[in-house]
């Protein structure tokens, strides 16, 4: 690690870029120069109240946000201007006409899980490839079920447990900030196509894993929910599936024998750990629900869906920006400064 | 079939027991001599606009139910002298008491899935194991969610394809009327442990099925959601799947093509059909997002949990009757009579 | 009444058109002619299930309505041809494009609470002026909320007790069989405006109320639940208050007393009582929460979106016809013919 | 202001109490000396994690809470040997039995308002009564609706333009964290009783109010949302009424136009802005939803229900303790230290 820190502007500033840029601001090697947006509503005037450096994302939009009172610094070009790795959280499809732009001003650019992967050739979670992202001028963070599956079938895989798994996820509808036109009542909606694209998604970042999902939407708005029905290459007990699992970056145990019984009690335990925007990074896996039967392995666990891929961007920028060779090192990195926990409750 | 019709009386008429009585209303070969119960709220009260007569099931709550407006026609010792048969439809834990009295009383008694199996020895669901229940004084139909795993899971053992069924099973929290006391709110509750009793409770009915069950419930009233991934005894096209459901009684085809797209679009379909209460008989299997990959099966099914086991509860009546020997023709006469479908949208 | 009977078009086979179709079919003194739609999922074909004869309201759908198994009958200017009336219930603004062509087909219309009052000149709610509609080729029925809104307040205004009305009105977000794009979830959506546009519209009806609605939407699917705070022209007893709601049409009494102690259990009590679709056309008032204190007085009562119209449209359609000059016996005729009650439970 | 810090102890470390034990520790003239629970789950470890002194507030819980890994300190009687004041937070009806106790150990004691204002003889909003609480030996803060109405209503009638208020209350219908056995799912449960209890509670505090509310629960867990119909003593302008509130302590603004349109979207603002926990000790009023109509005013705000009572109760202890004699002086620091607004995102 060199003495320089890596310069990062965030170009999008809703669920994942105000995360993003929080996690940066964070870091002992980076230091955050700007965020971009197009709209003057109250994101955009927080982040004014925090004192972050605002651009306009689109030049067109720079008089409409001054007029809303936003000290609007300069337009996207000035921003990229300051930047070595810019970090992409415009909404889906916006972003990918954007890197031809982040190209020419030769900055790294980081996407997120809602572009395709074809649009960097390189899809990325840090404990399963954070070296092949070292030296590329782009890579995708893959999305919150995507990275969740990675992380907990590659624990098992290195491990040398997987054979093959197959999981059902019951995901989050909508975000809870969102008031209209986007949220479900009162039902469950089952995704059409099984596999779901999740699965697909993974295969992008671990080729070789023999893993299925289905995928649904239930009526709830925060964290995703996954049930896995795992075969095991061997028989094995249970302790030596909860190793393989503690083994494993950013995979937290949680306990119905402390009471966190539903998904809604992680989320209040996150608060009461005082996390930022009551926010978990880690998959919290159900420790006392895990049973191994034979070489049948079953378990769930929850996904915070808005904070999960925060310390796999973070890792990512490192990777790109070339500053950290060895991936367990970033991590490290990342997870201290964050506050990453292996058992929110243990002392 | 004789010429003289069984006499049913409906003990608890609350969500199975009001449906239990429709139906029984509807046999061509019943008869139904009144329902039983002790409250005085609007559902009582709605069966007395309706014209039935009602039954104190405990004598000390008669003079409340007459202070109420309710016409009690008698006690529950009045009710059972008049019926060959019982339906226990008794809150959870209150029906096990119940037993005596029915075999002092001479009649057969029928329980719902509330109950242990142990405490009449027999599980019941009519495709299954009809003709065992032939001569019984007593019998239990199981649970709404463990009646649809029969279901499926039999159609699928008949047709020589089953080897294992694991399955996901996304539960609605609470009933739709229930305004108190019992719901959940924004979030998703597993069950803490695996398998959950369904799959256990299946094997009550076909001992021999390897089947494994994870549950949960969701944020939502209305109907039961599961996800199958089932392992065949060899690989087997699409189409002779859809084959093997649509032999077995009480499935039925519903189509994301035709907007049915989520729990909640079904259940207005039911009203568009003019179901009596919007009521399902049948399990609802989404033909068009099943998957066969080599001879691995995945699917996914809607189960009415208020009202798929009524045409059990029909069967039921008859095999402890003895009036009808064969199962296939008692379900023959039950589907006649209520309307049941194996295409709610076919011609 | 003449022997003929009114022959009715249905252009719209949604929420409201189907109901009117049902409704319809209902009256002795109207002939369904047939419904018109455009598109080829579960709603269409259930009314294909059903029987009914249906056309393509728009001529390039003829084909692909085909293809999908629908056998229509014919297009809109087949279906105008036979009908006296039309009940337009397309979506909001396709309506109004189609009134040139319903006159010009020589076809009274009928239009929905989406439509504004300018496009007709006319506002209809049956209690308050049925005879004003008499002779006229077309009329709007305002929304569920202001249609509820003006039997209330009129049936304190015929019996000389209004003096003005605020009221805060709890909207259900979206309709229950809705599964994307349309839901709040977990919050409250406040009007921004007030007054809302309910009391305005109530004003299209009945011009001299003095009325404010203020309004917002609710985490629910069905019913809108209404607040109200009345001056009263004069010191009342709550009697003459609840003999005042008594003696005006299609408002039924229900009572916290039963067990309705909320929105859903009322749905409850219309399946329990065998209403089709679980319909409630009268509006549902509290009577043991209503209470007068000196000359202030306060209820609320609960709204079925889908249903409360329908007798409107009923009687709106003989209105146009001309065919009944007397709007208490138009109401009768319907409220005979649909099954509508006083009070839900009382004998 | 003495030099000495005031010495809290917080019994019940719930909703309530883990925000007091947070609000308590960042005050300049305040020292936490531990917190009493009787349970072992999630919310006490967590208590522990930060480093808290966790007492048994029974006796006989001191063993199963050290099992548990808690490293209980002492008893309810060693806390409050330490205590100037204690905050009792345990649930409603508890906390009665305790006073005795309090009062026996010399210790002063602040009441939640799930109990009767006669347990304390003196219920307690800062704005409104701060200085009659001084030198007792007990007082309650009471309920978060009621701590709201009493802020706005006394907002309105400090500027002398309140005549009387009529309010809707859509309260939450449980808790963000409680997954059984207290929700309602899809429905909105009007309280029986009109007046509702809050408007009753408003007047122990400030007995002259012309107050009735009207209540109702909700399908939403986070935040009551009030609608208020105000007779103003003469017309006044709008921002008249603006800046009464303007002038009150602890009512801030929110804006439609700023994207903040519904109950969630200030609830993730209050996340954007850093605040721990997500919370809101204010009032939030929509100032553009607003509206006078001569001498009628309209308004609607919400209530963040977990915290919005928080800053009373720290007055609440300064006023017990009597170090500082002066309401304002009390509100000051006590909104200097949480970091209370006036206006969320004005500069």
């Amino acid at each position: 690690m060199t003495d320089k820190k890596i310069r990062v502007a965030v170009n999008g500033y809703g669920v994942i870029g105000k995360r993003v840029t929080d996690a940066v601001r964070l870091q002992p090697d980076m230091e955050l120069v700007g965020v971009g947006d197009v709209v003057s509503d109250y994101r955009v005037k927080a982040a004014v109240v925090l004192g972050l450096p605002v651009y306009a994302s689109l030049p067109e939009k720079v008089d409409e946000m001054k007029a809303a009172g936003i000290p609007v610094v300069g337009t996207l070009d000035d921003l990229l201007a300051q930047a070595d790795v810019v970090v992409d959280c415009t909404p889906k499809g916006i972003g990918a006409r954007n890197l031809e732009r982040y190209r020419a001003a030769g900055v790294k650019a980081l996407y997120q899980g809602g572009e395709e992967h074809s649009l960097t050739g390189h899809s990325f979670v840090a404990q399963a490839n954070y070296e092949t992202a070292l030296g590329r001028d782009a890579t995708r963070i893959v999305s919150c079920n995507t990275t969740s599956t990675v992380r907990t079938l590659t624990a098992l895989r290195d491990a040398g447990l997987l054979k093959k798994a197959r999981g059902v996820l019951v995901r989050r509808a909508t975000d809870p900030w969102e008031s209209d036109h986007s949220g479900i009542m009162n039902t469950v909606v089952p995704e059409p196509h099984i596999p779901s694209h999740q699965s697909v998604d993974t295969q992008t970042v671990v080729p070789d894993l023999d893993v299925v999902t289905i995928a649904a939407k239930a009526a709830h708005t925060q964290t995703h929910n996954h049930y896995w029905v795992v075969e095991l290459t061997r028989p094995a007990s249970r302790e030596e599936v909860l190793e393989a699992f503690r083994a494993a970056p950013r995979i937290a145990f949680i306990r119905m024998s402390d009471g966190i019984v539903a998904l809604n009690s992680t989320i209040e335990l996150m608060k009461d750990l005082g996390r930022p925007r009551g926010d978990m990074w880690e998959v919290a896996l159900w420790e006392d629900v895990l049973t191994v039967n034979g070489n049948e392995l079953y378990y769930t666990y929850q996904v915070y869906n808005e904070a999960v891929v925060i310390p796999e961007n973070v890792d990512a920028i490192r990777a790109l920006a070339g500053t950290v060779r060895d991936g367990r090192e970033s991590i490290r990195i990342t997870d201290e400064a964050l506050g990453v926990r292996h058992d929110f409750l243990a002392a």
